[in-house]
């Protein structure tokens, strides 16, 4: 090892871990080794250049809190994890977007046709659609949890000190005996991402905003399909064009309309919906 | 920015950020995206996966304090750092490696023939050598900065909880007229990196030992001449061939033998060595 130079040291690093061969450990290791170095050598990084990105890893770290992940968001306005649900988006099944920071895995079942607003202003939507398998088979019994934003951009989680229910604007519903859901909501509004840490500071060197438009989450599964984690997005909505974590796609882009003078929506619903939103979920089988 | 797919989004990530076309920012950042793209796309990375590779940055960030930095350690066991030092060494000049993270930039002077020991057990090494151009030329007054560890292998400064004084086994000389230095200490033994930490933790999933071989510091420098981050190693010492640094070269390696019965060594010592390492500086021009 002591004749490595510039070239040979890629090689020297990866023979440094035994591992074992054709391990997925090893292939995921080396392939970072070949990538990292090859970037340092095509880029001819300094000293200094190094050590930046070094403290800004070191910085990301200082200000990350189980609740504040800086380098989930770091990774998330390089598309890193955009990219990550595009891959493991199954062919046919609704395609896959960020989880965010913000799911709770113990949400209140609740009944179709509920409100989830719990009283807060906005515009009332009723949110509603099926969920079926790849071939338009319903998937009865199907499971659709679902969290969002207020009218003002806040998850009620992030306002617990102000007196907020973090369940609030959170529910998880079971689809009827012909795989439909439905309920009524606020509409979301579009909201930032943490922009006050390194990530922030990356963001305005590069002149970036830091505005996620408008969505809802949600997590579909159902017996012996693949869950799907995605995002609902508005047609024509505020920074629909530029997501600033790149999770719009256009599989994922909604027509909100109003509800018509008149109008038979088909369901029954604890709160009288303005607006309309259809959305139906695809899942593909598991494995 | 909607219809962008796994293939498609790598650029919109790059054309996100509005840098200066063609600086050194845009080169860095846009590299930077293109690899981790690259790599997310070649392994075809699953969420755990992912997940995996930002609770492990995550876990770095917890465990580093400005004195223990996960990252920079990181990014030494990975030859990332040894790399920088190769392309940023100058053809020529003595070849750069690691500065570690034991350096001071207030190290005491001493007088050239001073001991470094402050009194420490262990065998008495005198190292001399001089500091010349690439052309040979003798460069009088060219500052010698050293710093090690001691014959158990560990830094006074890791500990001063246990009274130690961290200015041991430092010492800043000045190269006489004929830009040569000399002084005695004890020679050093190899020590590990910190191993209780994430980067512990891969090293032991690689089967790798956290060993570095015995080693001196050393910074040099002079007017007009580009200073020289590097380290001396000792011929056939242990890890000397697994460094876990990659901090090795082969031209950094001196060779340790033991002075002779009634050898004139040619300099005056404050204390009598027991063996001699020559080894000799060369500088670059700056620029």
């Amino acid at each position: 090892m002591k004749d490595i130079n510039q070239f040979t040291i890629t090689q020297a690093v990866k023979d440094s871990f035994r591992t074992e061969e054709g391990s997925r450990f090893e292939q995921l290791l080396h392939g970072l080794i070949e990538h990292l170095h090859d970037y340092t050598r095509e880029h001819q990084l300094t000293h200094e250049e190094w050590m930046r990105v070094l403290m800004f890893l070191y910085d990301c770290g200082k200000i990350s809190t189980p609740e504040r992940h800086e380098f989930i968001l770091l990774s998330d306005v390089l598309g890193f994890s955009a990219l990550v649900d595009m891959i493991n988006s199954k062919g046919g099944a609704t395609e896959g977007s960020n989880l965010g920071p913000f799911y709770l895995d113990d949400a209140p079942r609740k009944a179709l046709g509920a409100d989830l607003s719990d009283g807060r202003d906005g515009v009332t939507v009723l949110v509603r659609g099926k969920v079926t398998d790849n071939l338009h088979n319903p998937l009865p019994g199907a499971i659709v949890d679902t969290w969002q934003a207020d009218a003002s951009g806040t998850y009620p989680i992030q306002e617990q000190a102000q007196g907020q229910d973090k369940m609030d604007l959170r529910g998880v519903f079971e689809a009827d005996e012909t795989g439909r859901y439905w309920y009524t909501t606020v509409l979301p509004k579009p909201y930032t991402v943490p922009y006050d840490g390194p990530v922030g500071e990356l963001l305005r060197a590069g002149n970036r905003h830091a505005w996620r438009p408008a969505h809802l989450h949600y997590i579909v599964r159902a017996p012996r399909m693949a869950s799907i984690t995605t995002e609902v997005f508005f047609e024509n909505m505020e920074y629909i064009d530029n997501d600033a974590v790149f999770g719009v796609r256009k599989s994922l882009i909604a027509k909100l309309r109003p509800v018509k003078k008149g109008e038979d929506l088909g369901v029954t619903t604890d709160k009288k919906p303005e607006a309309v939103v259809d959305f139906d979920f695809i899942l593909a089988p598991e494995g």
